[in-house]
């Protein structure tokens, strides 16, 4: 199988080539990923400036570093730096949960959306809090579940957002199929340090927010606080079907 | 009514000025916008530097110039800059339509998103090809659209999405309630630019891409190719629901 692998970490991130040497043991393995950490880059891609491709030697291995976002890595690979389209893109491991309403703002789920944009089945790993076990668990969850998607396939622009409990493997409690988190932030009148420079200019450092608890067991936030496995399955398609109806019932004036 | 106006084309943007003229007639209109384009930055937030605000005469007007993209402009805006949180916020008028997988990557959208997310009635405004006419339908569809929104309210975390047809008034066709088109590119082994600099070194430059022709009439590209004007109610929630009943039958091994 051809897997594409790729995060928002940069090409020197430790999670990245954790997966890269389980996958590359049965599979043709690419890595192209970003030249430096690009972490709540969205779904940013490059348009004012031209993208560079080095492939260079990381402590991991051999991999393609891309002076852009994990969206622009995912175009330029399939389109450019891969012979033959990949059977599956992998993003991740990424250190720390991408749950709830920071899958707007997560770098790595935003390249798994990218290549369902573009009709490849996708997974975004990422693991609660941090990476300090070992990733046997991980990788080895991942790897069975690559070949679950290649096998069943998934909807045309849906990518299956994988997020790992904070516990050790024995603490596991199993896998929830989940849906994305909507709890809002607990405050929306916090969330800047205000500090002044030393030649007395005003900044704003954006701070650490935490959503609501999420009440609701379905959530992928909601798996991770039971120690469960979260996979949700997440669509491109943003349109809010139920409201077009009452949208029909407003006057516009226009005919 | 306490109006947040801002963009993805940065602070000096005609269109940004153009609505700020017509809705500070009858509002409290605050600008809070990017220093500089910040086109198809997606929904990226700034957590490696600090952000700045300095407030600007521009061509238009005063407004805070903001260091960071459109998200972080929301963001900091009704969390530091407002003295209360707005009634609504209003992002654009980008030149360019934002249907289709588009709405991934704009800048102007994800505006209009964050504020879904911190529960403040959004609206995005974009106008197909450019801004080559007078304004005068746009801000008045606008400003009515506003009312609406504000008498009515939206669900929470769903926004609307606007796209002005590219014709003169007299041409509109009419309002169309729509889903965002999910029409794929046409052709996913293209769209990179390959050149060679002047020092031997190979760089791309992202290509302009077209999606396929929209077949389906509901969609938000058809509306515009109709001459009509596009309202498309976008949610932030982007679990596949259908799919959830699917990957339960999987075998995951784990209970």
């Amino acid at each position: 199988m051809d897997i594409l692998l790729t995060n928002d970490d940069g090409i020197h991130a430790e999670g990245l080539w954790a997966m890269e040497r389980v996958l590359s043991g049965r599979h043709n393995v690419y890595v192209v990923a970003p030249d430096k950490e690009r972490s709540a880059i969205g779904h940013s891609i490059t348009l004012a400036h031209p993208l560079r491709v080095n492939r260079i030697k990381t402590n991991g291995g051999w991999g393609y570093a891309v002076t852009g976002t994990p969206a622009d890595c995912v175009k330029l690979a399939i389109r450019e730096i891969l012979e033959r389209i990949p059977d599956i893109v992998v993003s991740g491991i990424n250190p720390g949960a991408n749950v709830g309403i920071n899958l707007n703002y997560s770098g790595t789920v935003s390249a798994a959306k990218e290549a369902a944009l573009m009709g490849v089945p996708a997974i975004a790993v990422s693991k609660d809090l941090s990476l300090n076990d070992n990733y046997s668990l991980v990788t080895a969850f991942v790897s069975d579940l690559i070949a679950k998607v290649v096998k069943n396939g998934l909807p045309r622009a849906t990518f299956l957002n994988v997020n790992i409990p904070d516990c050790s493997p024995e603490h596991i409690q199993g896998v929830r199929i989940t849906r994305q988190g909507t709890a809002p932030l607990i405050s929306i009148k916090s969330g800047f340090h205000r500090r002044v420079d030393p030649r007395n200019e005003v900044y704003y450092w954006q701070g650490v927010e935490r959503q609501a608890f999420e009440e609701e067991v379905e959530s992928d936030g909601a798996a991770l606080c039971a120690n469960c496995i979260s996979v949700t399955p997440v669509q491109c398609d943003m349109t809010d079907y139920e409201s077009i109806e009452t949208l029909k019932t407003w006057d516009f004036g226009l005919a």
